[in-house]
């Protein structure tokens, strides 16, 4: 539970900070948690300076490059700082954009170490921060947070449905988005269209009357955001079942105007047979087929060797909204979403209908 | 003074709202003012769905057409509700963009009318109550304010420096921006930036060695967001000199990339001249005249007939920043702010080099 939670600059001058606690992260047990910041750029800089950490803050002043390279300060900056004695961490929201918004998202503490209070500050105060500490001032800062994690397990499962195929029921195509967010924002974009169009993609199919010959399954995944549990519990119990998945397909970066799918394949017949499909996109313009890209949940079921696929799109923007208050259905455009089932639902029907699986 | 402040969705469920309140707003008295809300786009509707009004709060969730077109909602949305009974006024950020970002900014109350508590709230808060309404959800929001205005009068100065010319001291050139912001963020585009370069383009010019004939003035106004008060002292105390000012230029944009001025003179052969002048701008790109522009401050001076200049820059992102927590540092560009300075150095300085006044 999130729980009040609040910070700010006490010296060299009062300064509310926007803060979002992070994932997992333990709260300052009611008591407002004071002290001094160190103001890191890397984990390196962190290790040679080690030694000013104790009983202080540690702020991640990162240069953004990109999400993948800086996302590592948000998931164990906790750890590396309590390592030398360090209070709390506080990370530079991982987005190339902000107008004073915080992103939070999942953090890992690491066995053997104490945990201490994991929050993420805006891009504006991580800025405000070095150049503070660049100029030699002394930055003291107030933290409150209530955050706990319940005492008990629950339940939560994946959503599952599909149209049974006609000549080759055994055989699966598989399309999905996951179900679960943040408590901030709507989840819209992360994931809540890749969860609506790949429920939607089936939908139209069913709707349009065609018959797959192989089975169309939507997944709509649970509990990615916290380390993608439910397509591990899928992987699981489908073990016996990869090597009849054609394609594992996922939309998880965004639902903005589609340009495309990826493809992790490397067999050059399969890439040939995805490139052809893609060609029926032509008059919405989403023909792009871009090679070796990641998915998140699908990740797990390329590991056991399923071809995988993301949907593809005009996702600049996507981490201005990602795990913060701003992702909501004022950034989902009706059309946009419209032409992403497009491409969701004739790929997924293609695959579907081939003569034989991906070959692999 | 802002005080606290804070509101929420009370139902169909908790929700809170991130609000800014505006300039000049009451507040709530010590309470916590609970009521349901009333969606309007327009005025319009606001009067032809006048008696839903009374004992609510009312949110303008307009379509944002451009600053100059929405900012109205604004600056008397609280009078327009309160004239039909309306408890409070929630108003969509002037925004093209928002990331959960409120905007605050000034409002005025009409005289003859109860004044009411007025906050912005973000697009995405006024979007979501805009589908609720639409679907005829009833929403209840509470709101607290401290608001209060301090019962006393204060001094605050318009900061002058010149440079006296040498051979025409009693004609003057005039650079300026403001210099007070609003409490949040750090005022930086609005208008710390202008303010900067209206500062360093007499201190550039006088590091030069530059000798220019006529007086070069740099005002930094106050009293800019509170209603150009400024301004108006400096009119009234300059009134004779007027006439004698060849021209008033402002910066009050933003200080992103320079692409040129704006001229307010109708006089071809004065437009001829800064068209002339601005191609020395030409090895950093900044030539764009572009003609009948409006300033703020300098609104005043040409409104006595001085012709006027803003600066003109590459400012598509200007509102997303304005008014805002996000209006920091951050925004502020050194290059950009060094080829700005430069704009406004040298184009003040040769019109304060001409042989003659600016022709009117």
């Amino acid at each position: 539970t999130r729980g009040k939670e609040w910070a700010q600059m006490v010296s060299p001058r009062v300064k509310p900070l926007n803060i979002l606690g992070l994932g997992y992260s333990v709260g300052t047990d009611g008591q407002v948690l004071t002290g001094e910041i160190v103001v890191v750029k890397t984990f390196e800089e962190l290790a040679n300076r080690s030694q000013e950490v104790k009983g202080k803050f540690v702020v991640y002043n990162f240069d953004f490059k990109g999400y993948g390279e800086s996302v590592k300060y948000r998931g164990s900056g906790a750890s590396e700082a309590a390592k030398y004695g360090a209070i709390g961490a506080l990370v530079r929201s991982v987005t190339p954009f902000s107008i004073n918004s915080p992103h939070t998202g999942m953090q890992s503490y690491k066995s053997g170490v104490p945990k201490i209070p994991a929050v993420s500050i805006t891009v504006e105060d991580a800025e405000l921060f070095g150049r503070l500490a660049a100029r030699g001032v002394k930055v003291n800062v107030s933290l409150y947070m209530e955050a706990s994690m319940a005492d008990r397990e629950g339940t939560s499962r994946n959503t599952v449905s599909e149209i049974t195929g006609t000549d080759k029921p055994n055989e699966v195509v598989l399309v999905s988005g996951h179900l679960d967010s943040w408590d901030v924002g709507q989840g819209a974009m992360d994931d809540g269209g890749g969860a609506f169009i790949s429920w939607r993609a089936l939908s139209v199919i069913k709707k349009l009357g065609l018959k797959p010959k192989r089975t169309m399954r939507s997944v709509l995944w649970t509990g990615e955001e916290m380390g993608l549990i439910g397509v591990q519990a899928y992987a699981k119990q489908h073990a016996g079942e990869l090597n009849r998945m054609s394609i594992a397909m996922e939309s998880d970066i965004g639902t903005f105007t589609p340009l495309g799918i990826t493809f992790s394949g490397t067999n050059s017949t399969a890439q040939c047979i995805v490139n052809e499909i893609l060609q029926s996109l032509n008059t919405i313009n989403a023909t792009k087929l871009t090679l070796n890209e990641e998915g998140s949940d699908i990740d797990y079921l390329m590991a056991a060797g399923v071809p995988g696929s993301s949907l593809d799109n005009a996702h600049e923007t996507y981490f201005y909204y990602h795990h913060s208050n701003g992702d909501t259905m004022t950034v989902e455009d009706s059309h946009q979403l419209d032409l992403c089932t497009a491409v969701w639902a004739a790929t997924s029907y293609a695959f579907a209908a081939l003569d034989d699986l991906l070959p692999r």
